[in-house]
């Protein structure tokens, strides 16, 4: 992307002053026009420019969304749906200012139905405390982006993260939601039964349509036993090619890997300065196996023999929980550990997602393009689903920077789209790349943009992002 | 349904001569108007009446399939794709004539990537012609919805089988497409990347939209290693609700069962006259597992401690494959048994899907229903998934039995419904479900239409169907 590919959207001054006054009346403490909480509602995790919307609505009902939708509608106001403002590619930001709809207060965990591994949450529930609640059930949700998002966040960016190798991405795990369309309906998408022929998925529609079509306020997901077992382990390789040939051989033989991510030099150098570890400043992959003991034993030994075959080793592994969390440390500090790269610098977060077979070429060729470009840039991959992040470290106040990384990101991303990957893995169009996203689907931007105006002809939600 | 609930779909007689003839010559011997032809590409396989199309083009190339849609969207005719004529609905039926594109010759495997687990097959290829251009590289594509469809028409229906319960359906298998949508365009969804937040997710809108949104011409799948070794077995139950007990544990504690198959007494009666075995007439599960040789006798022997725990046994299971085809050898001829009951009988399949905690209290009903209508009906069920077919046995010389009949199953729906389950879980709405296809979905099925508005404002994409 470039900054100057950001969307405009042209603000409708009258129609935000009336529904300014209308949700102010309505809402009372619960309309917020301050500054400060203005701009915490809109983009702060990387570079791009916050852009603050009018007013932020804390709402409590499915039913309060649907007013404000339809009040925005009446007055073509944007609607900006907000989770907890994790998003990395300005989804949050408001380019047309208009209402964030704060979802925070819907926090209540439904049901949970463990009979059926399913639970419905409304939207606002974060990730930990739904696991929190489940705490005592035997049972888990999987999908664990980094951050303590919202689940209607995740759901509406289609997240993923470390162990969608294992458990799939929020496309696999949302069984249905229900959402407010841009006419204040309320539409409840699937059942929960397991599987469905009944009518056009809705379900995968919203699901990474990043608040463009519907303002997500609760859905249902699968759940998940907490498995018997987890080993966990660290293993070096002479190389990332050959890490990333050990990751094919074992995805490829159905090892069930929970977790298997990729750390290139620069970025295991960091860690180790870091965590104060004594490992080798080498590509590391870091695994995980779940399931019974039995199960995670064979499963670590097997990794283990094909590390070898691809002169990867040694393989430090066990299934005790408190070594398994040492040998683990370096991974989890892995994000603070790139910041101290650079100190003072803003990161630019890259998702590319290739087919599994392109992966060492993809990540080889990054790299050598990292460096001719003269960037400070470390590698962390989910290797296992081919997804890998660049997290180019910018120094902010130098505009030729900004513009060599800009256009490195251009070529990234322009790269994975030729080995029939994506410019996203997991964190979604947003702001960010949007240029992308005629590039990636040719003709299918074209039936993208249909639906939108077939569904949002007044193009209120979240405007200035998908599909453009 | 009632067959009086089928769509009506005005002929455009005017365009259909003017189609005819442009068709015919351009495709030549490929382009076929003979009443045999036409009847056959109509549905055949239960009790809706055949509706023929006007004339059937063989196509050959996805060039082929944008020319005649283009054509057919300049004289507004429908077009009808067809893969093998297996489907339960209707869904090849022409209510309103127009063209039949039958897609048997889009019949090669285009690229296999053994590396990536995927595959791309052009539409008319058939599963087991997949499985057998597979055959020496270890890999296999799982999903068996029984009859040889084509992959392109399991796609259109968002078929599944009894391996769903490990595997997934077409919904999780196929990880790209590219269609002929209502105006001429090729789109093609999706890369070849396992996840992407890329874009709203056109290939999950494909998949199951059942030929009215857009043609598929090929199709990009997941595929498995075969496994190592291979487990399965049977087990008789004192009750239904005791088997679908043992169902629920046996899926919670995370049994990764490959294939689990609920007979009821009186389908398991015919079974054992039809396949002369020695079972008893009680409820039986038919269970698989996949895994390693170890694996797979842990699964079965945990599977076993269930069923007895739940009064359920002897469960009698081999790893030995012709042992197991023995064991299983009713189950696979359970369709045929199933017709024994009532010669010279037609049959209405139905296929709800609840979730697994209501499915003994569903199939409990559905049994009390049945006998209290007098009927014939026979239930096996995809038990994993919550899944089962009652095959409706009708002497369609009573009509007061056909309305008996149409009536147990406006019943049976409803109940799936009421119980947030599906009316269909595999086999799609077609014309036969059209009637509940809002009752199921409520606001979402305007916001279906809407999408179908969009996308094909002629209506001519598999008029009559979906979303009505």
């Amino acid at each position: 992307m470039a900054l100057s590919d950001l969307r405009r959207v042209e603000r409708n001054e009258e129609g935000i002053e009336k529904v300014l006054g209308i949700l102010k009346q309505r809402l009372g403490e619960r309309f917020q026009t301050g500054q400060t909480i203005r701009e915490q509602h809109a983009h702060t995790t990387t570079y791009i420019p916050n852009q603050p919307p009018d007013g932020v609505a804390f709402v409590e009902t499915a039913g309060e969304v649907q007013d404000i939708v339809r009040i925005c509608a009446e007055h073509r106001v944007p609607v900006i749906p907000y989770g907890t403002g994790t998003s990395l590619e300005g989804h949050v930001n408001a380019p047309g200012g208009g209402v964030s709809i704060d979802t925070s207060r819907l926090d209540k965990v439904l049901a949970v139905n463990a009979e059926d591994l399913d639970c419905t949450v409304e939207a606002g529930v974060t990730r930990e405390a739904l696991n929190r609640h489940l705490r005592d059930t035997g049972l888990f949700f999987p999908i664990d982006p980094g951050a303590n998002a919202s689940l209607g966040g995740m759901a509406s960016t289609r997240a993923s993260g470390t162990n969608a190798v294992r458990y799939g991405t929020m496309r696999e795990n949302v069984i249905g939601v229900t959402a407010v369309m841009a006419d204040g309906t309320l539409v409840k998408t699937g059942g929960r039964a397991r599987k469905s022929s009944s009518g056009y998925d809705l379900t995968r529609l919203l699901v990474g349509s990043e608040g463009t079509l519907g303002v997500i306020t609760s859905l249902t997901l699968k759940l998940y036993g907490i498995p018997q077992a987890i080993s966990g382990g660290v293993c070096p390789f002479p190389s990332v090619d050959a890490a990333c040939r050990a990751v094919i051989m074992t995805i490829q033989i159905g090892i069930p890997v929970a977790r298997i991510e990729l750390v290139n030099a620069l970025q295991m150098s960091a860690m180790i300065a870091y965590s104060k570890l004594d490992y080798p400043a080498s590509p590391c992959l870091f695994v995980e196996f779940h399931g019974t003991e039995a199960g995670v034993k064979e499963q670590a030994e097997m990794f283990g023999e094909i590390a070898a075959e691809h002169g990867g080793g040694p393989f430090l592994w066990t299934s005790v929980a408190e070594e398994r969390a040492r040998l683990w440390k370096a991974r989890h500090d892995a994000y603070w550990a790139s910041l101290t790269i650079r100190p003072g610098a803003k990161g630019l977060s890259t998702d590319v997602c290739v087919p599994i077979s392109r992966l060492a070429d993809c990540i080889a060729e990054t790299e050598a393009d990292i460096a001719e470009s003269g960037l400070v840039a470390p590698i962390i991959g989910h290797v296992g689903d081919g997804n890998f992040h660049v997290l180019v470290l910018m120094n902010m106040d130098d505009p030729a920077e900004i513009e060599r990384a800009e256009s490195f990101v251009q070529r990234l991303n322009a790269r994975a789209i030729a080995m029939d990957g994506t410019c996203t893995g997991e964190h979604g169009i947003g702001q960010g790349k949007l240029a992308f996203l005629e590039r990636e689907h040719g003709a299918g931007a074209a039936v993208m943009r249909s639906i939108k105006a077939a569904l949002d002809p007044l193009n209120i939600m979240n405007p200035g992002k998908m599909p453009g």
